[in-house]
């Protein structure tokens, strides 16, 4: 039997525990609001980019607890009320849900996320929004950062065996090319995509050939399209490279040679193999075969290597991407910023720390652009009932160091957070992957190189309206939580 | 539309590129042995706790390419030939698999499972045990190391939101159950564990309400027996324990308390603030409440938390386990290592670095206990036929320092792995997850304290048989790999 997964239950207990007791109390027509958001970019970056919306609507539009479900729950919780059970067996998301599309830019404190539905309904899908966001979001930052590094080569995604399981592989991998990678190594992932999974061969095929000659020359008489050559199994530059040099001249010889041939280096010192590779491969004239490399890459090591000048075009990057193994959690935030129950109540969550204090009310995010740069300028939080006008100059300042000030001017406004439930119908269609990648990179282009530097950046300013501002000093001095 | 899962594509692609090409070179019928082994033990510890091994057999039983599936590959990948495909269309896994079981402590180079089967179904299925077993291992290790931290107190695991995406979440949880938790909050697990899933509240349920104690008086209605009161949302010491001893207070007037009934902390240092609150719990009389803390907890957190005191008997893990914060990865490999075409060719993989050099053959693992401890005393392995003699004393030696020997004497032998698949027919009945923590329990008590120890643990030694070595040896000096 291959277990059936029940991603309506993908959530923690106490979402249920406390549905059955806002039931049981009467709380289930409360209405609120709660704003999914980052409180940090991963991986000391300037930016991050925003993944998995998709999977979120997907999730959301099929929410719906079956039979077995209910039995499960009423045998393991006898504290469930046969009402709430009931209430469980005919739920549909009927609320409001407002997002930031997938591959937009997005800072620290920035609703993501906007969630206005029954409070019930509010918390029940709390947890796997975050779970999906906060994967995908980390991952196509990492990416990013990987895309930059390389600086123009392609990076393919190669670290399925070393994902959190399989699932993890194939959305890793999405949020991998949203982030810039050209391809996947990942075979499931062509379904999700639509573009072609890449790879040639192991060491193992290698070895099961009595000698590596054979090897390559069994593998370029079937994959003449498709010749990456893996030259490590032995001795690199003393077997593996001859040996693929020799393939190379036959082929040529025989009008064969097809363009993206090339080599791939999996270990040993990549900055000194590449570069020894290219000179041996250029003796030959194969000035365009790719040289392609893997072996624990990530953007620093990317970096060092380019500084380094070696001789590789093609880079795949498995382990430190998928897992994104120097920052391997992102912890993006679900919090209550308004109840209402009558009359409309924001709220906020206080902390002994000024940057965990939440934003409360109803709200929306503003990016400035300059008029000539078309550059990104500041962002803004504010009320969603507020009016920017695009025709003055606008004072904006620090939330927490509110003397520090800055006058912007010469802009136009974008609005970030679009439609996508309303009444808790879908209205909104996610783009392809390829169209995801495009706005991403399109968004970056927007940020001055000073953001995306990948060590220290710049940190890019987000600021509150004037009338937020002052709701939350409201709310922190009158004690109104 | 709910996107359906295809596991038998979540793969890396050159596995299929691969078995195109064995298959139209007609190397589709020679038999390959690989072995699948960890290279290190993972967050620096001095084991490895299997786990995976039931989601690997359920994956390889079910393993079919559908119409749609084919229709994928003939689109996306010209270079496939119709055979090839027709091949895919009718495959199903014919060979064998040897596994140690979940739940068992394992060492680097081990193999953990065996597979041997015609070179392109054993390829086939590489890529999805990978990644399910280096998973679900890695966090079972983890959480092994956080329960041994807690020294007895029941850990907790929370870290859904934080997984890397919904079904990282659920079988991390798994994981983490069969390294020790006592219980997890991914309600989706009761599918799988038959455990029920915890939690009680969050803070946005207090905020919901107009003050705290009406919050926890409405939560204790209608959970007598699951009171946690989560007492960070406003002021722990002044706000949130006050109001929390004053509920219980009620419930024990009326004879409502229920066994179980405690506090959790969330926030602020968790050492002062449980000090604290077991001082205040206990002027009141509520000796046995428990005192519950969540907040960035590791291993090594918890060891220096009970170190300073601190009055915490139930630890809520989340990010930090689910996502194996300090060391997200483990790199299992699955090296070939032996082919059979007409006669028996053992292979091995040559590394300049000694360690990386694979051990050749069919082999098998054998555990040494001493016959008055039940302690283990060192693990062998050793080609599949031959037989250790439990009756007297074995020289055992270092396979890469050979001068370090050993004598083992008084004890009794036991073969780590067992039949999975023969002749692809599954042969094994997974064990319950509870069974398995038991077992896992169980394996735990036969290592000595020193391999246990969180930081710098003592090696525990794997060594090769004489006619293994020997037969490593003549592989590398031959030159025959």
């Amino acid at each position: 039997m291959s277990f059936e997964r029940k991603l309506q239950l993908a959530t923690d207990f106490y979402q249920l525990s406390m549905g059955n007791v806002y039931y049981l109390d009467d709380k289930k027509e409360q209405i609120a609001v709660f704003d999914l958001f980052i409180r940090k970019n991963p991986c000391g970056s300037g930016y991050t980019l925003v993944a998995g919306l998709e999977q979120i609507i997907d999730y959301i539009e099929n929410l719906k607890f079956d039979e077995e479900d209910i039995q499960l729950l009423r045998e393991n919780h006898p504290e469930f009320n046969e009402d709430f059970l009931e209430y469980l067996r005919n739920f549909s998301f009927s609320g409001e849900i407002y997002a930031i599309p997938e591959g937009t830019v997005v800072f620290p404190n920035e609703p993501i996320i906007r969630v206005k539905a029954p409070l019930i309904e509010a918390q029940l899908i709390e947890t796997t929004m975050l779970t999906i966001i906060n994967h995908q979001t980390l991952i196509a930052t990492k990416a990013s950062r990987v895309v930059y590094a390389a600086e123009g080569d392609s990076v393919l995604e190669f670290g399925l065996r070393r994902a959190h399981g399989p699932e993890a592989g194939l959305f890793g991998a999405r949020a991998a090319i949203v982030g810039g990678c050209a391809a996947t190594s990942n075979v499931e992932t062509e379904y999700i995509t639509g573009l072609p999974s890449k790879g040639t061969m192991s060491h193992s095929f290698i070895q099961s050939y009595n000698c590596e000659l054979d090897a390559f020359r069994t593998y370029a008489k079937y994959n003449p399209d498709n010749l990456i050559l893996l030259v490590d199994t032995y001795n690199t530059l003393e077997s593996g490279i001859p040996h693929a040099i020799e393939v190379f001249k036959e082929l040529r010889e025989k009008g064969n040679l097809q363009k993206g041939y090339g080599i791939r280096l999996d270990s040993g010192d990549l900055a000194y193999l590449s570069k020894q590779a290219r000179k041996m491969l250029n003796e030959e004239g194969f000035h365009d075969a790719i040289i392609s490399a893997s072996s624990d890459l990530d953007e620093h090591l990317i970096k060092d290597l380019k500084l380094q000048g070696a001789g590789i075009n093609l880079w795949g990057v498995g382990t430190k991407m998928i897992t994104s193994y120097d920052c391997p959690a992102l912890g993006a935030v679900y919090k209550l910023s308004q109840i209402e129950d009558g009359e409309i109540k924001p709220k906020i969550k206080i902390s002994n720390d000024a940057i965990k204090i939440t934003n409360p009310g109803y709200k929306k995010v503003i990016r400035f652009y300059d008029k000539d740069t078309h550059k990104a300028l500041a962002d803004l939080i504010a009320l969603d009932h507020e009016v920017i006008a695009e025709d003055k100059p606008l004072v904006i300042f620090d939330p927490i160091h509110t003397w520090k000030k800055r006058v912007l001017s010469n802009f136009y406004i974008k609005e970030l957070l679009v439609p996508i439930f309303v009444n808790g119908k879908k209205v909104y269609n996610s783009p392809s992957v390829e169209q995801i990648r495009a706005h991403a990179q399109e968004q970056k282009s927007t940020l001055w190189e000073e953001y995306q530097r990948l060590i220290n950046p710049q940190i890019y300013h987000v600021d509150l309206s004037v009338k937020l501002w002052n709701l939350k000093q409201e709310l922190i001095h009158r004690g109104d939580h």
